[in-house]
């Protein structure tokens, strides 16, 4: 017992920089932005992985995306005073989307520094929001220089991606809903992992609203940083970087990576064809529309199907922003 | 007060021969066999309309589609004597599926003829539930012919996919649903038209739990039998059959084409780009698989947003059933 608190005081020092109250606090004030998105069946894909399913559909979220929550939570932290000079990011993305979003919601400005080849479906949806977007060369030199110019222009405050302890809270309320509304306890959840965001927010989810949870990831074998650095103990690169999964191409944060090693049982590796044959499950089977790296979760579910056999499995889709004139069938 | 009296027992002596309590029965029966499927929402429709959209998404119940309702209703409503020598049905499309998947919940025997050259996922499902195929040349003439055989064979009972009044009680319960889940009273409900299964269903259901709401349908341009039927006062056939709506070709049935006449307030045409676009806003926004077929009403809604701006709608989405390899976009 004294052994155990010491270690639980220890990874509450080193990685537990954000506390239970904090995501119930960001839960309350994104609730009246976000849709509370449902927890889905399929009794086809019970039967294939021997398991229990519940799907929490992230594509259904505002934006089709979770990352409207932890953009959500990232803007309603800052105050007043902050809000007035703006916010601003550079993405291609999902998190574009989900700042310019989110901005709008709190009535601030958005200056969204976009690489200028971005789909042009997500530029119109920026621009939607009403965001100003700046386009930029697509290399991560231009862009932060584009984000700096922004911000020494107009005292904007920057909004990371993931590596945000605010965006991270936001992230965590994905996977409180999912232990609330399943009702029963989950024996595992699993997320994709990119930079790491919604994953540490998965496993704090876990770590506080059902501990008896076990936290999995998948990722894609070509970005496999995380597989990587969970196994080295050090931030790492990829060996390569080449994947359909073009949402989880980053490397984790100095803030989501702790979190990841100390509430992550284990991170799996899928390839592009395994995520394929997942995307297509959920499309066919459960007629949702979800992005290649929104199906990575059901992907290393349905590889290891002997681990999760058995068990009541939570598997977060993150988000359904596809071309539909670009799919991989 | 009288002068409605009479009216309305003229109505139930003419059309009204499913009853308020049959659906309640026919929901009952069923219940246990489908998904409650949910009520969506999406705040970029509800813009574009001005109206307010409740979105109910068929194509997430069992087999894909609500054919499932009716053919389970059918099947439950048969003695276990007519059970015991199994059930047929010719179909290329959800109804074999849902005659499949039906038999396969009450442990019947289903016998069903497609035509040889219907798509093989569906092929496969069909064979998924354990049902015997019996493949046949694709003409109206064949399809009955290979019926009547397994019949004399086997004894098996037919079930219409449409012109069938348990059918009909059956696809009601997904308008009963949706006006019990709403909540607040709709002023409009809209379902597309094919055989008029589904829009009877949809017209009977407002009129036993709804009697405040109209109802309208969608109907492809390329197969608009209904709209000109609804016109003459006889079922006629559509002048021309041609149409991405493929769920959508048939002409009504002398069972419901009565009940859509009573209770059905207009008819109206959509263009296959209108389809094509309504489908896309479901997928882009809404994340979800629908079918050609299945964004009809939407469709309509999207075309005479004049019509329905400022009111409550419902629209059913009929199926989600659609290969995957071979989209409009």
């Amino acid at each position: 017992m004294a052994a155990n608190g010491c270690i639980r005081i220890k990874l509450y020092m080193n990685h537990q920089v954000i506390s239970k109250e904090e995501i119930a606090l960001a839960h309350e004030r994104i609730r009246r932005f976000i849709h509370r998105t449902p927890v889905l069946r399929s009794s086809f894909l019970d039967n294939l992985t021997g398991a229990e399913l519940f799907f929490k559909p992230e594509n259904f979220q505002k934006i089709g995306a979770f990352k409207a929550r932890g953009g959500l939570n990232a803007l309603l932290s800052l105050s007043t005073e902050e809000l007035l000079h703006g916010v601003t990011t550079h993405s291609s993305g999902n998190h574009a989307q989900a700042i310019a979003f989110a901005a709008a919601m709190v009535g601030a400005k958005a200056y969204i520094v976009m690489p200028e080849n971005s789909p042009k479906v997500k530029i119109k949806a920026v621009e939607g929001y009403g965001a100003e977007i700046t386009f930029c060369i697509n290399s991560q030199e231009e862009r932060e220089r584009a984000v700096q110019e922004i911000i020494l222009r107009t005292g904007a405050a920057f909004v990371h991606p993931f590596n945000n302890y605010h965006v991270i809270a936001g992230q965590a309320t994905a996977s409180k809903e999912l232990f609330e509304d399943v009702g029963k306890s989950l024996d595992v959840v699993i997320a994709p992992v990119g930079g790491g965001g919604l994953l540490a927010g998965t496993a704090l989810g876990a770590h506080y609203f059902s501990p008896e949870t076990s936290v999995y990831a998948g990722e894609p074998e070509g970005a496999a940083d995380a597989i990587l650095s969970f196994k080295s103990g050090n931030i790492e690169k990829a060996p390569y970087v080449k994947t359909i999964a073009d949402g989880l191409l980053t490397t984790l944060g100095d803030k989501t990576f702790p979190v990841i090693r100390a509430h992550v049982t284990d991170i799996l590796a899928v390839s592009d064809e395994e995520i394929t044959q997942a995307m297509r499950y959920l499309w066919e089977r459960m007629k949702i529309v979800v992005e290649p790296s929104g199906a990575v979760s059901l992907a290393a579910v349905l590889k290891n199907s002997a681990l999760f056999s058995g068990k009541r499995v939570g598997i977060i889709l993150s988000g359904g922003n596809v071309d539909l004139g670009n799919l991989p069938f």
